[in-house]
Order: C-alpha cells, then structure tokens, then sequence
C-alpha cells in the first residue's frame, strides 16, 4: 500500500520532475490566456521521451506500467494539466491499438507513437459520449472499409496524427477503427474554445470517404463498445493521476500564501476559516491519489478496474473543483484574478467532470457494479 | 410578502427589462470576451436614465425606492451582470453621500449622479477589506484635507468619476472622503483582469496630495468605519439582486436546452439527474430573491437590515456558483465551452463570494448578530 | 413581504407562544424519550382550541388564513415538532374536507373538528406514497360505498378519529372517503416506532367491508389524485413552518451555549468554526421560513402554491437536518446525549425529507414547473 | 498498494467475519435498542481472544500487526461499531502501554490486557478534550503519586478493568498514569446515555486519592500530552476502520433493497435518484477505507501517520455520516423506523465526529501539517 517504486521508475518520475518544473510550469498560466501551447512544447515533450513511457520496448517505448504512467502523469499534471491531458489522450489511444491491434498494425503503427500523436475519437456533436447516439459509419469495401463521418471534442483533437475513431459498421454494431491524418479524406474541424485545459487541443476531426484496410479495424466488428469502455477506463485512471495533480498544486499554493499573508500581523494560515479550507483540499487531494493508485494497481495485477477507475474520476473531479475553489477563495480577490493561476486550476479541473463520461455516468457505472453484488 | 408595485414602479421594471434584452443580454457574452463594454454601452445606460433611479427628485433623479431598485437590479442582471454589478457600484456609492453628505455637498454633486458615474474605494492591496489595515491617509490643512493613497479593485475604478475613499485620519481613526478624477493628484491605475464580471471596470485609483474642502468629509471625523459597513449593507442587498438575476437567467438556459437536446429520443430534462439540478437551481434562486427582497423591505422600512442584507450575499454567493455550476453540467461540453454563456456566467457569481466582504466575513457578522440575540 | 399581522393574528400567535412554553417545550424531550404524549396532552391541545384554528367560523372554528395558521404551527414546533405535526394531519385534513367536501357532509363533520383529530391515510406497504401503487378499494353498492385496505404511516393514525383515505374506485381511477373511526369494520393497526416525531402517533388502520354514504366521497369518482396532490401541497406548507420552528429552536440553543461554554477562557462563539455553524443555521432557517412564508401567502391570495410549497418542504427539510446536525456539533459530546435534545431535533427534521413527499419527488415536480415554464 | 494477507492474517479475517456474522450482527439492533450488550457479549469476546489480537506474543498476544489489525476492526464494525469500538478502545490503551510504560508496568499488566478490557480516560467535564483544561491532578508522595479527579465519556468506561488517565502533575505539565479500577479511591461515575454506539459503555470515573507506585507512570512526566496525542493517533487508524465497516453495512443494506424494492414495477436501483446515493455511498466507503488503510502501512512502516490518521477519521466520519444517511433515504419510510438499522447506523457513524478529537480539530491539525510542508 504504498507507493514504492524500482530505480527506473524513480528516475522517470525524478525526470517527470524536473522538466515539469523547468518547462512546462513557467508557461502553464501562459497557455490559459493565449489558448495554446508555446512554440516548441509539442516538438520538446517528444524529444524528451515522454510519448513513450507506456509503450512495450518491443515498439520502442520505454515500456512503464500502468502505476508509475500515472504517477508521472501525476507529476506533470503539478505543473500544467494540460500537457498532463495530452499524454493522457495518447497513452489511452496507444492502450487501445496494444490491447486490440492486430500483430501486423502494432507493428507498422506503435513504433511511430514515439513522436506521432495519437487520438481518439467517440463523441459526436448530436449524441454526447452515449454510444448509440453515433453516426460515423465504415462501410465494407473490397479488402477495406470505407470510413465517413465526425468527431468532436477530442482530446489532441488537431494535433494528434493518428486517430481511433468509434464508427457504426451496422443499425446497433460499433467498430473502432484506426486513421491517418494523411489518410486521402481525412480532415481537420475547428479547435473548441474551452474554458479550461485551454494548452491541450481539443477539437473535431472529419472523415470523408476515408479508406482503411482490413487491419485497421481493432478487435471485432460489433466490439466497438466494448474498445471504447476500455478506453475510458484507461483514461479514468490517469485523470485520477492529472486531478491530484492538479490539487497538489492547488494546496501548495494556498499553503503557502496563508503562511505569508497577514491580516492585522498574523498569517491568515492561523484563521480557522482558512485551516478548514486546507484540510479540505489535503482530503480531497489525498482520496483522489488513493483512488487512483489503487486503479492503476488492480490494472497492473490485471485485476477488474472499471469500477475503480470510474471513481477516481468521479470523485477526483468533484474533489478538484471544490479543492480549487478553496484554494481561490484563501487568495480572495487574487483568486479572482486572471494574473494568478488558481482560477485557471479550478476550470482545468472542471473539464473532467465532463470529458471521459459525465460525473452523471460514473455514478451510474459505480450504483450498477454495487447493485450487482448484492443480487439474489 | 409578494412583489406588489405601483405602476410607476411597474414602467421601470418594464423599461429595464426590455432594455435589457435589446441592449445587454446580446453582447454580455462578447463582453466576457473582450473583457470590456462595447463602445456606447456607458453613454447609452446613462441617457436611458439607469443611473438616477434611486436619486431622489430633488436632485434630478427619478426617486425609486430601495425595493423596486433591487428589482430593477435584479432584471437587469438577468441580461449583464456586468453592468447590474456598475449600477451597484453607482448606487451604494451615492446612498453614502444621501446619508452622510452635507447638504452643499448633496448640493453640488448629487445631481452630477444622473450622468456621471460614482464609486466607493475602500480595499488597499496589503489589506484585504480589512478597516484596520488601510494605509491610505487624509492630513488635516487649512479649510480642507490632503489625501493620499492607492485604492484598489474598486467596482467601476477607472469608469467612475466621482470616489467615496476610506482613509485613515488617525491611527485607529477611519474617515471617508469625497474626490473627483479631475482634481490634481488623482490618477487611474490598472484595471483589473478579473475572471468574471469582466464589462465592469474594476481598478485603481491613486491619490497624491489630492486636496478637499471640510465639506467633502462625510458624517464626522473618525464614522469611516460605519459608513463603509453602511456601504457594504446597501450593496449586499443589491448584489443578492445581481445573483438572483444571474440564476434567473441560468435556470432559463438549462430548462430550455433541457426541453430540447434529446438523449436516445428523450428530452434529457426527463432524467432525474437533470431533474434534480434543475430543482436545486430555482431553489438556490428563489431563497436568494426571498432573501434580497427581504432586506430591501426592512430597509424599506427604516428596520435594520445588516443581517439579512448579510445573508442575501453569503447565501446568494453560494448559491449562484452551485447554481450555474449545475446548469454548466447540463449542458456538458457545451457548458465547458467559451461559445455558450454557462461559464461565464458562474465566473461572474464567483466575484460575490469575495466582493463586498468575503463569505467568511458575512458568516462572522451573522453568527455575531444571533450571538448577541441570545446574550444572557 | 413582512409578517404583520392584524391585532387577533397577534393574540393568536402570542396565546400559542405562551402555551408552547408552558405546556409543551417543557415535555418535549421526554416524548422522545417515551415515544408517546404525556398524559392529557391531547385534551389539553383541545381545549384549547387548537384544532379551530383556521376552522371557518361557520362551522365552529376561529377561521384564521393559512399565513398565520403557519406561523403559528411555527412558533408551536420550536417548542415540540410533535404536536406540531398533529397540527399539521388535522389541518390538511379538515382543508380536504372543506375543499371537496359535500355541504351535507361539511356541515355534519367539520363541526366535530373541533374535538375530534382528523387524519389523512394515502400511504401503503407496497407503493411508497405512489398513487398508483395503491391496493385499497372502493366497491359501488347500494346508496353507498364499501371501503377495504390497509393505510400506514399516517399522521395522527391511532390517535385520529376521522380519517381521509385516497382508494382505489377502478383499475386506474383513484378516489377519497372519508370514514369515522366508530364505523363498524374500522381498526386500527400498530403504531410506528420512527427515530423522530416520536411524540406523534404515526400509525395504520384497517378498513374491512366498512360502508359509507355517498356524501362521503371528496369531490367526485376519479378525483382522487388531485384531491390528494391538494392535500400534499396543504401540508407542505405547514411542515415548512414546522421546519422552521425547529431551527429556530437549534438555532436558539446553539447561540446560548457558544455564549456560555469557553474553551481556555473564551466562548467558543468566537471561534471561526462556530461561527460558520451558526451563520449556517441561521441561513438555513431563515430561508425556509421566507419560502413558506411566500407559500402561505400564495396560497392567502388564491395564485398557485404548488411549487412554493414543494420547495417549502424540499429545501426545509434538508436544511434543517444540516442546521440541527450543526447546533449537535456545538454541544459535541453533549449534543451526542440523549440528555439534551440536539439529537432529537435532528431526528425530527429528518421525518420531512421522506413524509408528505420525498425530497427526491419535490425536485421532480420543482424540475417539472420550470420545465414547463420553458416549453416552447 | 494492495490488501495481501499472510495466511495467518487471513485466518484471523475470517473468523473475525465468522464471529461477527453469528455472534454479533443479529444482536447490533437490540443493542441499540436496549443500550447495552447482550448477555455473555463481552465474555465471549475475552474467550475468542479478540483482546489479544495486537499484544505481543511475549505478553501472550497473537502479535498481529496494525494493518491486519485495523482490518479486522473494520470486518466486525460491518456487523457491530459499538463492539468494534470497544475493542478500538482497548486496543489503543494497550499501544499506549506497550509504547510508553517501563518493562516492569509492562510485564506486570499486559499479560492481564488477554482478558481484561483496557481503557484511556482523557476528557473532563469542563474542558472537551483540550488538555490543558484538566483539572485532574496526580501529586508526588513517597514512591509514588496520588491521583484525584474525574474522567467522562470514557470508550469502555464503567466496562473497562484498566484505564490509563492523562492528568496535571504541575500547572503546565500533564502526565499519563495507569490506575486499576480495583484500587482504593478508584470508582466509577454514571454510563452516558448515547444516541448511537449504544452497546460500547461510554462512562465516567472517580479517583479519589488513588495511590499509584513510581512505575505506573507512562513515559516521563511532563509527556502526557504526547501520549494522549499519540493515543489518539491510533484510535484515529481504527475509526477510520470502523466507519468504513459502518458504510460497507450500509451499502449493502441499501443495494439489496434497491434490487428487490420495486416501483411501478421496476426496482428502484433502476431510478438515477437511487443510483446516485449507491454511488456517493460507496465512493464515501472506498476513500475512507484506502486512508485507513494508508495510515495503518505508514504505522507499520515506522512513517509519521499522524496526518493520514486525522483524515481518517474526520473524512471518514462526515463521509458515514453522510453515507448512512443515504442508505436511510433509500429505504425511505423503513429507513426512519426503529424497527430497521438504517437510522442507528448513521448514528453510530456519528459519534465519530466528536469522539477521539472533533472534526474541527482533525481540520486544523491536517492545515497545520500542511502549512508547515510549505513554510519558507
């Protein structure tokens, strides 16, 4: 029950550190006002490794397991959550194509997850994440499928260059399916203006008469629901990671300025309104990292995980906003300033009480698994 | 214990409401973004005669009490909060000359208020809206004061004309000043960037030898304190009007989409998921306008009002933050989005849990006020 | 918007403070304890001449409106939440009656409401407070009716002497009668052991072949829905105020002791974590007492009240649990005991949360007016 | 970051389940009702050798460690809190003893903790838990010391054989001794009358110039604060333990009855109102049990656990509290009877707000430790 981790892994995560410090924090307020990444971020993150973390050495990757990916995650996530949102977006994709691709795609795809981006793409703009709201389509051609359709909001969502995408293939069959960017066909929608993760691309891609092969199809016809479950439970656990992140961020910034900041001479940290506040983001911070450990280690023992996952999001993203809302209110009117990042924390930790599954949906997820371990 | 007006009080509310909907509510979301008003919003309010409702007719104003006034607050916040929040900013400000002026100041610079805007600055940057930790001063001289000083996050601060100022005039000694921006040594500072609210200017002021007559002193050396907690108890009550306002307009947008977008054929407002925040919607709502009307009649009355006016900003702070915090999740993505008005809309409930006295601060004023109810 | 009230309201008012002082909040603790009332209790609540209150004077009654019959269930309950809910099932009751009632039947039996308690019985084992749930029938014979089932959890049932009873007349078709309890096939059932309200008798009765005349019937066949909605709305009303009296009650108590009890030498009422309490309790109070207030005077002015009176009950009810939970928390250890009676205040509020309506069913209907409000 | 059991720890799990599901689960609602344990309880407990679960086999313990521990606390609180906190109780005077007392007191009592129960009496009457509100004194005599004063609200108070007491040996200065209620001048005073956890005796003692030798005293004079503060660190773990057991009831309790409680026919788990509560319940009971669990690894690991113990239980208590109170909402009408758990649970959960240090003071002792983490 704790976290203990082997000399590569202390490396990885004393390296997470250290860049998240040097380059990504100084630039995270930066890149809620402008609504993107600085120049370099992008091409910098891929040179240092970082899309590799999870990937098998057999593809190149540096082959970590699912607990210290996420604590990884964790540690970016500290200094900004949106490239934290990125990695994440990838990690689940490449997770997709690893647990589902055929020998021959993981082999012609996987070694480019090194320094492509991957996506993928569930939502559509007429059926939230509800699956059978979908209207892309793959129809069958001669050795391959004929792809039309179009997502939106997705995570890396015009950054990314290879994209899962959840089509029809039949009136209740789902497929998943995997494209190129520089597919003939394939083209990008517009980025989304979101009011928080405003670094990570989010947007909508469009699939006009996209062609793939035979291979390009993950798993079975008809399995598309179960590959995007998969996903999202994936994703759940490393959003866990990025809310934790987030709220540690969130607590030493509000610890430390209640140590500095005095009213009539003494530091407002010794005002119980303001003790409360902190204790309550410590609890909030500590059960969402619980949480998400204890996920991330059912996955590694190739335990169920679904039900754990869907709780760290769940509560991990309730406990952000209220623990970021804290933390803003112990800097009063500062808070409220676009000139300070607790704002912007808060909104971050805000979208994933949305994205991956609405907090509705969880709750629904986690009542189904406990109703079902108390049939007759 | 209902809403009853005259048929004056009726025209107002009529006027304000369709001036509201044609002039304010299509360009609020535009003002979020641009963090400004449009150009000849301020000209337009004051020729349509917002500034003057509460200005008795003796000095040119229109002589509305403080009840319909809230309402008409109320109405307009409905469209812009932003500007609910300057009319606010206006009105407190001359409640505290119409209380505690001369009658040659009442004289000369009330009927300045039908088309010059007003402001009250009491907080300073070391010291929260704590009294006792203004540094801003004003020096006994010949026939007048000399003051000096820097106001900050000042509702209306770089729009406004005319400023009430908290200085101090003693050690323990707090007094409050009139100035005009055209008098030498008054100069602009920054205006804020805050996160909501962002039409209404909100910023700095500095003072600079600024010399005063003896008249611009209001009430006597030394009730600086009590006037701004005056101050204060007349803009709770108003700003309670702004939060209903803002949770009337939020309710409207959740029920309607909830009517509309369908989930597998169903309108979602069918969900009890959406149910229940629809309902905890109108209740946060409806006890914030019990609340602020509450407190508008006592005063009304001639009947303390401190209290309620306490409770109609703690609780209606809150209460809108969840409120649009919940219409934001019925919407989903569209909600976490910068192109629909949800966000913005909770961002600017968000300044009233710290402006014009912290919900910490209300919390302390009405646990003082039931203590002392029951004193042995 | 303010509780003035003519000379004999304020009589009223005055006599059922004084009477609650003397002759209930002195027993209320040992009904909790002995879950029943003190001996002569009831006789005494009659004499009196509670049970006229708001009787039209045609039939015996003092013929009070519903505002200050509220108020005065208020100022009842902050003495014992018991008989303030006896209050609460004959009035409902006897407002059935005097709504749908025959004017054959009202003149033979509202005079008895004088002396005789009434109750309404809806609910059953099987269906919750689902109308449609319902397995007690109505059969047509000859010139009458002939009734059977099995009512439970009825306010005042064992203790009522007249009973409204919502029955089935057809498959789906809903109606109600009313029986006496001297009818020959009336019994009563057990009384229920709840964890709140405990002075009340809550309890079941039996209906075997029991006749009635056609008078007996509330408005017409098939009306029994709406008579019982009615009903609930009625009653809501009154509970808010029910509600309201018990924080009043915690609200009192908590503010004495942080008053009196010190922790190294100073009141723990000038401790932030108090304060929050009690400002807290005071919200929560307050709030529901305004709610009800607007209720009863919708209700006084014939517009509709259905939704106010929902949430009346709905906000009420999960308030007061918060505001008594926080008044259990000043006392601590001693709030803890069943030796003072914060617990059992708490216990009391929580029975409102379930009866006359969930909360979960209020949000239901509150959602469902404002959804309406928004149809296109 | 998992929960792996040694073969003996799991034997010991399961006869703990074994025991609690045959011995004390079917006699949890009369305790509650009759606010004592049965008959022969407390025996067969001692015969079991649940007492000697965490003494050293050199004192004839079975020598288990706290994680294991804690657990099996966790096992017996699904079926009885008030006999799980009644071991908590014996247990943490026990550690108490083990940590701070001289080989000699150790040698001469511990042998004895296999069959009498141990307590530790720290609050008085006059000053909550705040130890410098004791007025209880020990004063030196030849070889030894003689106590006078009186502990309250004492876990196992008027049970217990074996109490260790916090008193003052100088006016700042508190010391810990261990009396046994078979010496002179030892008496003890009324059992409380609690609204939950109403088998566990919680009672009060006399000392009236109790007599105690040298080596009675733990640790050094002077120490007593730390070894209340560490006492309470170690009952903080099992509380932890003993809630997450509460919730484990609870939801099981609430889901079986969502299966088979059906409305219009379907079974309410089906209504997102009840899915809901299900979720909310069982994320309360997997954030509490992954802190205790926490906590009770960094013990065994030799970490500080002071913080991770303080969440434990004030997160633990608001999250049961909350929790069972869920659970009684979705039994509705059932849930606020006596005649089912539902209520006594949430009252049994809510002794843990108050007892071992409030969740007032949990909070600002976690904010202390997190000030300090960010101190200049």
């Amino acid at each position: 029950m704790e976290r203990q981790w082997t000399e590569p892994e202390q490396m990885l995560l004393r390296m997470a550190a250290k860049y998240t410090d040097a380059e990504l924090a100084p630039y995270d307020l930066e890149m809620a006002h402008t609504n993107r990444y600085p120049d370099g971020l992008v091409e910098k993150l891929i040179q240092t490794g970082f899309l590799t973390v999870m990937l098998p050495t057999e593809y190149g990757g540096a082959g970590f397991g699912p607990e210290v990916t996420a604590a990884m995650i964790e540690r970016i996530a500290k200094g900004s959550a949106s490239v934290a949102a990125t990695l994440e977006g990838h990690y689940k994709s490449v997770d997709a194509i690893l647990k589902y691709g055929t020998d021959a795609l993981k082999k012609a795809l996987l070694p480019q997850a090194t320094h492509r981006i991957f996506a993928f793409g569930m939502t559509e703009s007429t059926g939230g994440s509800n699956p059978m709201g979908i209207q892309s389509t793959a129809k069958r051609v001669a050795g391959g499928w004929l792809l039309n359709g179009n997502k939106v909001m997705i995570t890396n969502g015009t950054l990314a260059e290879v994209y899962c995408v959840l089509v029809k293939t039949g009136e209740q069959e789902l497929s998943v399916f995997v494209v190129d960017n520089s597919m003939p066909g394939f083209s990008f929608g517009k980025r989304e203006d979101f009011i928080g993760l405003r670094g990570t691309p989010i947007g909508e891609i469009f699939l006009s008469d996209v062609r793939v092969d035979d291979d390009h199809l993950l798993g079975r016809v008809g399995q598309g629901g179960a590959i995007g479950d998969h996903a999202h439970d994936d994703a759940r656990i490393l959003m866990g990671a990025v809310l934790s992140g987030i709220m540690q961020h969130a607590l030493s910034l509000a610890a430390k300025y209640a140590n500095e900041r005095t009213a009539l001479g003494t530091p407002i940290g010794q005002m119980q309104a303001i003790q409360r506040k902190l204790a309550d983001i410590k609890i909030n911070q500590e059960t969402t990292q619980l949480l998400w450990e204890r996920a991330a280690y059912a996955k590694a023992q190739g335990q169920p995980y679904s039900e754990l996952a869907a709780m760290a999001k769940a509560h991990g993203s309730r406990a952000a906003v209220a623990a970021c809302d804290d933390a803003l209110q112990v800097y009063a009117g500062y808070g409220y300033s676009n000139d300070y990042p607790l704002a912007h924390l808060m909104l971050d930790a805000r979208a994933l009480e949305i994205a991956e599954g609405t907090v509705e949906k969880m709750r629904t997820a986690i009542a189904q698994a406990e109703l079902k371990k108390e049939e007759a």
